[in-house]
């Protein structure tokens, strides 16, 4: 009877230590925060806060963007479950309505990644001066490309995204100044004069072409 | 009376908030911790571990560089107050002395640095998910460049070192796993087999000559 106790003991313990290596993870459903894109050879830069709903499959973003010298500055209602983008202008109360060709993604390591390592960002010395890390790398053999993830340990937040591939080069996107939950779920509606806007015809969206 | 009382809280009040808006700041005096180094080329990337002793002003690096499809292992000890810096091999139980031309800077935000901005890597909504962090700037007219330092609030302590000049494009530091203290404090004296090491007299070694 001993042995028995012993060796289911022995069990509990092994499942433990083995429990103690990170795993893939996926972001709380709910999530405020901004954000940072800049690309290896410094032609493109965004800065943006965004808006994120997995419940109802809903991202709003805004943000400035810098290519080619110009500065862009978009605003986007991303409605993944009824298919559909809005380009929102504020300053003219315009709107643009397109398809929206992307399916949701939601924000988690996926469950094929491979784990890299774990480190703290800044120290564990002291209370408040570090964070605990994930990073985890993927590749995606469509477009010759790999990921790689840095999400923290506790709460599975989104930290750094490093995206390489042969067209693009390095691609950084840093998050930052994250909340759990949304402030003000008004974002996910539309605004009034989006209402009378008709589906464009000539135009589709995706998720990438927000950010140019 | 009553009105001095009012102005000496009113200034104390006015005082409290001044003393919320980050400040330049030194790193703790004794640090061990990890770094990486990457090239915005690509062409050159370290990785290593350092301790750092401001006090005696000592570091020691050991680091593993990849330059131009060649890699190198380093272990270095700098003595600034010697003026002097080891070049260790273990494996062969060998040592260069070289003379060290370069002084010691402490780890600190510089006082004449520009304040970019606070933001939290993570989020601040529950504890363990957020590292509150200041971004500085500051030029060096001498060589066109630009450093970018993010260091934590609390703690003061490197996350990561951007340098951009014309000569170099962008060079990323990242710092992690750093504790207070030294764990090994024999880490800076020379291991015995460098107690017959002459000074060489056709070398000579700075911080940044120990990085390639």
């Amino acid at each position: 009877m001993q042995l028995w106790l012993y060796c289911t003991l022995l069990v509990f313990a092994a499942g433990g230590c083995l429990a103690q290596r990170p795993r893939p993870c996926r972001s709380p459903p709910l999530l405020e925060g901004s954000f940072s894109v800049v690309t290896q050879n410094g032609g493109y830069s965004a800065y943006g806060k965004f808006a994120y709903d997995a419940f109802f499959q809903r991202i709003r973003l805004g943000e400035l963007i810098n290519t080619n010298n110009k500065t862009l500055i978009k605003d986007v209602l991303l409605l993944f479950q009824e298919h559909v983008m809005y380009l929102i202008d504020h300053k003219n109360k315009t709107c643009q309505k397109q398809k929206l060709t992307s399916q949701f993604h939601p924000m988690k390591i996926p469950c094929n990644s491979t784990f890299l390592g774990q480190v703290v960002i800044g120290s564990l010395s002291a209370p408040g001066e570090g964070l605990l890390v994930n990073t985890w790398t993927k590749e995606t053999p469509e477009n010759q490309g790999q990921y790689v993830l840095t999400f923290t340990e506790f709460g599975c937040l989104p930290v750094t995204v490093l995206f390489n591939s042969p067209k693009t080069g390095w691609v950084v996107t840093n998050y930052f100044n994250i909340i759990r939950g949304i402030k003000d779920p008004a974002l996910f509606i539309p605004p009034p004069f989006c209402k009378n806007a008709s589906l464009e015809t000539e135009n589709e969206g995706n998720f990438f072409s927000v950010f140019f």
